[in-house]
């Protein structure tokens, strides 16, 4: 984290038999547009056809080597601001099971997860950032169990400010869930979780939920953390909420 | 064409339910060392739980703009130098269904394919290049005729020229055939194929055979093609074979 991207490449795998070329079309444009959005080059890539659409970009850029931003560099006294809500993972499955109408989805929750965290990220590079890490498949609690064990502390979560999409809750309530819940929370469970609350099932699942494009977990003193919320929102980041801390205690997880 | 590759980033689609991550490690381990081989760094990643494994490297690097080569500057009196035998998409499809036994593939054909382009490169460098692409899925025909395309140029063949693998044509009478050996006909007779010769179904269906990692096509003066083929050999390149020529007729391929 904290690099400038300068050029991108296409992945692309597509079931052109099974699909419209026109998806592949809409797939690409919006690649290209989140990549020029982003500051960056899209110059090629590579297509491969496949039972199930999947689409990404190789990304190439710059850092100062003494300016890159590990997920590893955490220290105790540090806050934890995300930058996105949790719970896309859900709400992409719900979707394709008829739980939830694509509308809900297109209208409340893609502006969000579609959203680029450059804007996040340059906010954070104004601060004494110590660490940084997308929270992507593994859930926000796999997420922030690396970092805990990048830094060999313990950090501690407060579930009641963990900002959820709309919608998750009640769609893992409705019995909706994602392939990745149950690793996830395995991989976890393993290393040293504790669990100071008395959670619904549903509500658990949450921390589990794989995220597609979700926020930044940036660490950073704690006494700068209000300063930094602020100018997320001033930046347009939609979602700023400090949800944890790291402390010096045993290496872990604890979510109260 | 003609540029040198200083990064590479794994792309990796695995099965991890369904094949061992002894596998995995393998493959890694082979684009790592064919990374070093090329003079380049593999400096990351991305991996994807997926039903088929798939792996490729995203590779970025560097090109004189002055000294790019395409597939579109071939000219007419060119000779067409093709640096690997065509028809492997035949023997893993084989190896697949029994056909063929793994250890012939292993011994006597693998090596060829695992076989960088680059030393073949580097030594045609050293000629008036015109054009260069390499030979992959689309088959050699379906290669060719990109070039013709290209220079809007006729390109004619001397099919007993073309280098094939052991065992392809073998495969073929055998009745073994891949996925893309239609879609490859089908594009090239919509495209102006004149075929002057009447070969029979499985000598015919080598020219649409897919390559993984097939060599390369070189254009340059006709002149020149014979010292072309003496340098690659010198230089360690196992099959390099002079298989047509540029004309200035109507666009399209010719085999005879």
């Amino acid at each position: 984290m904290g690099g400038k991207p300068l050029t991108a490449l296409n992945v692309v795998m597509f079931p052109s038999k099974h699909l419209d070329m026109g998806v592949l079309r809409e797939i690409l444009r919006g690649g290209h547009d989140k990549t020029v959005e982003a500051g960056a080059c899209l110059v090629g890539g590579h297509t491969v056809d496949d039972e199930e659409p999947k689409y990404g970009l190789c990304v190439n850029g710059v850092v100062h080597p003494d300016r890159i931003i590990t997920n590893a560099g955490a220290r105790p006294g540090d806050a934890l601001i995300l930058t996105k809500p949790v719970g896309s993972g859900v709400l992409f499955n719900a979707v394709r099971s008829g739980k939830l109408p694509y509308a809900e989805l297109e209208r409340e929750i893609l502006p969000i997860i579609a959203a680029l965290n450059g804007t996040a990220m340059d906010a954070g590079l104004k601060y004494s950032l110590h660490a940084c890490t997308d929270v992507t498949g593994f859930g926000i609690l796999g997420h922030l169990l690396e970092m805990a064990h990048g830094c060999d502390s313990r950090i501690i979560i407060d579930y009641s400010k963990i900002p959820f999409y709309p919608h998750a809750l009640e769609m893992y309530r409705k019995g909706e869930t994602t392939g990745s819940n149950k690793p996830n929370k395995a991989m976890v469970d393993k290393h040293h979780l504790e669990m100071c609350l008395n959670l619904d099932n549903a509500s658990e699942q949450l921390l589990y939920d794989p995220q597609t494009s979700g926020g930044l977990l940036l660490a950073l003193p704690n006494s700068q953390a209000d300063d930094l919320i602020q100018a997320l929102y001033s930046a347009g980041v939609k979602y700023a909420a400090k949800i944890g801390e790291v402390t010096d205690e045993s290496v872990g997880i604890t979510v109260q």
